[in-house]
């Protein structure tokens, strides 16, 4: 959760662009929990400065441009920051790049099941899961943009899929939209019990977003030589030890834990995209979106992803 | 460590082998840190019941026999148990084995270096770890029976080799003798300034024994993409929740963490024993056993484990 203050909105006159620059107007704004790791400590990428405009993936259109790239008109994604406009400069630092039209696929897909989301996804599953037909797979943050496709690429791969999520909708979601095998809400009080009897052959994928103790109830189930994609560890990220897990089990089980950051896999995500986009279009990925409207809003959605308030990706829309 | 009481020293007559048995003196037991586990919770074997015999490999000498695949005079090895003789009978589920005469080698290296520890040492650099020339190599308990061995063997592979273990004498040991490239005392205050020193371009891989605290120090220092051997967790054997580390490094680093038992390369002993008795016979590989006299030492001996009294392979000899 943030505290109060932890994000100021203030205000600057909007930037003429300089020779080789473009400005652009942010559109949509992608609310991601690695957003909350970003404000504490260095990571993959420097921890976001006092002071500085709040580190954030945006969809965004350009309004007026001096760089060779881009032209008015053009949409692009990058990490645009919590902010009404952006200024696109030459140094690539932030990312940007432009969005070719796709038909039937909104901007705010390219955020979520086209963007960052569905890449970690993809690459986690495929490159560190990979999923065999008939093995269990469970899901934490299951109703969450990543993990809801997480566990869909689970089942086109021929798996028994488990969710963990925080309400009984999104169990509903998971289970009746997306076809996950079941789903277990952990804020009921027999979940552990509810989580064994749903694997009964036990556990040989888990697809982690959080870490703590729903992780450590899920290791104890692991089969022997299971495989733990670690993509998030959520239940920790305002705490000074984030996911904080006895290893005994990895060791015991022989397990095999491996993390990852979808940058790694930069160079093939249109591969990956591709991909995506043959599923979704043969309706065996489905996906949903939460919409707070307004940048002032942005405080108050980045705290839903901790309070579990949106189902599927969360987006700020300006 | 063990309270007392917690193994307890009787009396009873030898048996007689019947049909199909042999009886065996042992002369030798190895005495390891995952007994103390074996004590308290289920693993790969289960928990050593109240009332039976303490779960121990040991090395023995065949004195009477009436199994076909045994004759009095033999040398073996197996589960024995913390006793003075022990009934070998045809169900096998104590591994018991002939221990063929080789020059040159003594009885309590069928212990180390070439039993348990020298095969967990091998398998876990080799399958797990697979060091490349140039690459630093962390090993904790590195004093011990296996990471003494796991650290020769990133020597061997070129690698740059720091141990971290608990006295000065330990950490005297492995650099002038074993030839690590530094040694860390972890009883020092500024242990970790010195092990920042020690490994200027980070740590690739990760011979991990000890857990808690000293790994979380050597998960700071990890390169991205970094391999982590998960053999033992000393630190937390005798606490319900051994091991306990923030798994935010090992996300956001990449890195990938995998546990592992000797006894899933049973088939390929051979392959490593003649291997390790190579490097040993061209000088590559130094052992060093601390022997405790005396079947009734025994429980002195397992918490000479956990107070670090010994170096290299702990013995107990009857």
């Amino acid at each position: 959760m943030l505290a109060p203050g932890d994000l100021q909105l203030t205000e600057a006159a909007v930037p003429s662009p300089g020779d080789g620059q473009a400005l652009a107007r942010v559109k949509y704004l992608s609310i991601d929990p690695t957003m909350r790791v970003w404000m504490v400590v260095d990571t993959y990428l420097p921890v976001v400065a006092i002071g500085e405009v709040m580190r954030c993936v945006g969809f965004a259109e350009v309004v007026e441009s001096r760089h060779k790239d881009f032209k008015k008109g053009d949409k692009v994604m990058g990490l645009t920051g919590l902010q009404d406009y952006t200024l696109i400069d030459g140094s690539e630092k932030r990312g940007f790049h432009k969005v070719p039209p796709v038909p039937f696929v909104s901007d705010t897909a390219f955020l979520g099941v086209f963007g960052g989301n569905g890449l970690t996804a993809y690459f986690g599953m495929m490159e560190i899961a990979k999923p065999q037909k008939g093995e269990t797979l469970v899901v934490s943050a299951a109703a969450g943009a990543t993990g809801s496709i997480a566990g869909q690429i689970g089942k086109i791969h021929g798996c028994r899929v488990v969710g963990i999520a925080g309400s009984d909708e999104k169990c509903k979601w998971i289970t009746e939209e997306l076809g996950f095998d079941a789903a277990i809400n952990y804020k009921h009080p027999d979940w552990k019990e509810k989580l064994a009897a749903a694997t009964p052959k036990g556990i040989d994928i888990n697809y982690e977003n959080v870490g703590g103790e729903i992780m450590q109830e899920v290791l104890k189930r692991m089969n022997l030589f299971g495989r733990v994609v670690l993509c998030g560890l959520i239940s920790g990220y305002t705490k000074e030890d984030p996911g904080l897990v006895s290893l005994g089990l990895i060791l015991v089980k022989r397990l095999k834990v491996q993390g990852f950051i979808i940058l790694d896999f930069a160079s093939r995500f249109m591969e990956a995209a591709t991909q995506l986009g043959k599923w979704k279009m043969f309706g065996k990925l489905k996906d949903r979106e939460t919409i707070v409207e307004g940048l002032e809003k942005a405080p108050d959605a980045i705290n839903m992803l901790f309070t579990g308030a949106n189902i599927g990706k969360l987006i700020v829309k300006i």
